[in-house]
């Protein structure tokens, strides 16, 4: 291996919430950044911020980064590769395919092009709201095509890790497929299951848990980006959900067979617990079965830190949190999750501090 | 009206979780508790517990209540009905419709038969893992039918009600259509969506956020339960499940039918949001749009504790806490739900005490 490609200077086109954050914690780390974009407003906004500066004439950015809307990628990937001869190229869009596709259409020299998709989005958008951390933490996929040239993907390894990001390579077709059944599935499914809800009844509506809560909180998102979403992933969505459908259909007909119908969903449930243990947990690991202490806890300010307090005395380190909500009541029931190894630590220093621990 | 039935002694015939602790909470609030069980080990072991005493000849229980397994239910409640025919006879299964029809078909007064079912559920079994506060702050559905006199339905409501339960009175068929969606479907669906996980690579599987984890969260629930369960309200999970793949298919067609087929993906997620506004919030509300409030949290004992209570210094009152794990990293991204009003005091009274607060 000879010596890595630099990225000292990295031109960033496309102001909004990932160009300005990726222009602010470049700039942080004292890349030179410079940034376009034809909507003046947008760019003046993110120049303000300190995202970076305007190109300078005859510009030669070791690194360019497109992150315009995911219809405008290819054709700004494409003349980016043809008037930059020497950068590396990636972008942000959300889906890789077609995009790569696209570019290789519309240029002769793809070996330049390492596409690239960080899964950082929030509910805002706009340069205004960037920030140098918003990839602190999180997966940024890169997916080099077969003309890749693996150096320009070491290179943009090395830049997505500088920014705290963890970087995950793998090809475009895997990515689509792979945000088709972790993302863009659980997203169709908890819209789907909600809207089921409609003709219920407020009163039998009451008749829930927790599950129906976990199961359809993506249902809020925004439909006009959603849709968008799903259709720029149209053939992956469509054979996940086609899946799913037949899985589905299979539990149907097993519960109108009768008798002779529970195998069938016996088996269902039992490959879901097989799926289950490939969900990421803690740290991007297998999830590990953390032992859970219930404590039942009064709604009202200060009880949660009083909580939290005594648990960090006991010295065990929490996993996870989580707060079922009582209905109709002013309490509510937390649920600690721990190694199972500091579980009988964490319950005695609760119920020795007066907590009602629920186990 | 007139005087309310009394319930002075209950006989509690079961004696596994719910049956004992039944038992536990009414012996507590000073009623006369008789126990059953054909099964003597678990009987003695709730007895042990204090969940009640042996039923003595020639008892005659204001109340009885049958909660042995479902498959047992229907002609455990038909004796007790012909056995004490001055009693109140309720049930704790998990669907309705078949049991009560059973129940009219297997006895001549079914006027003193109210339907009930506690949504209480643990993940342990047994009177070893009874509590006396099981049911306080959960919903229990009552479900009276045509022949059920009124006097008896206010009775159990009073009951069920002195255990700290939330009683919500519904039809039958209306109570299985409703868990059904709210419930039964939920769980099919965790299950099956993360079943479509099962081929993919475990790199790829890391392109999943928390959306994904809310969403399969119940697949590991178990298969043998909750094949039993399903089966037991077979046609209203069916016609469930129905109308969840007709949206599926809506969906997937739509995304196969190009430009055109983007409307109908639009409506099937507006309905979504629609829906979505159905499921019960905090205290069985509406939810409410509560403001998140980021806060990166290092992962080591203590941490937790130090930002709940410099959260419970600002005197707002945390209303939900989710813990978003960083794949990968040492840290967290803990988001605290608080109403809008408290937002702007809670970011600022967190960031003056040091916190890395991210709005």
């Amino acid at each position: 291996m000879g010596a890595e490609l630099p990225a000292r200077s990295v031109l960033v086109i496309g102001s909004g919430l990932i160009g300005a954050s990726v222009g602010l914690a470049l700039t942080q780390r004292g890349v030179t950044v410079w940034l376009d974009d034809p909507d003046e407003a947008a760019l003046t906004v993110a120049l303000d911020r300190g995202a970076g500066a305007r190109v300078p004439a005859g510009a030669s950015p070791d690194v360019v980064i497109v992150a315009v809307p995911p219809a405008s990628t290819a054709h700004v990937v494409s003349a980016a590769l043809r008037l930059y001869v020497n950068a590396t190229v990636s972008d942000v869009a959300s889906t890789k395919t077609q995009l790569q596709r696209d570019v290789e259409i519309g240029t002769e020299d793809s070996s330049r092009f390492v596409p690239g998709h960080p899964l950082a989005g929030r509910e805002v958008s706009g340069p205004a709201a960037a920030r140098a951390d918003l990839f602190a933490d999180r997966v940024w996929a890169l997916t080099p095509g077969a003309q890749t040239d693996p150096g320009r993907t070491r290179q943009m390894t090395a830049l997505v890790e500088s920014l705290g990001a963890l970087a995950v390579i793998t090809t475009a077709d895997a990515h689509d497929r792979a945000v088709a059944l972790t993302s863009h599935t659980p997203q169709v499914v908890a819209s789907l299951v909600a809207a089921g809800l409609v003709p219920l009844d407020d009163n039998d509506v009451r008749l829930s848990g927790q599950g129906l809560r976990d199961v359809t909180r993506l249902a809020a998102s925004d439909p006009d980006l959603w849709t968008e979403i799903l259709c720029s992933n149209a053939a992956p969505v469509a054979e996940s959900l086609d899946g799913l459908i037949g899985r589905l259909a299979d539990v149907r007909d097993g519960l109108l067979a009768g008798a002779g119908g529970t195998a069938a969903i016996h088996q269902a449930l039992r490959a879901g617990v097989d799926g289950h243990r490939k969900v990421p947990g803690k740290h991007g690991a297998a999830p590990v079965p953390y032992s859970v202490v219930p404590v039942l806890v009064a709604d009202r300010p200060g009880e949660l830190g009083r909580l939290f307090a005594d648990a960090g005395l006991t010295g065990v380190n929490l996993e996870d949190v989580r707060i079922e909500h009582a209905q109709g009541r002013p309490t509510g029931l937390v649920e600690l999750e721990v190694g199972p190894e500091s579980a009988a630590a964490l319950v005695e220093g609760l119920r020795s501090a007066g907590w009602d621990v629920r186990v």
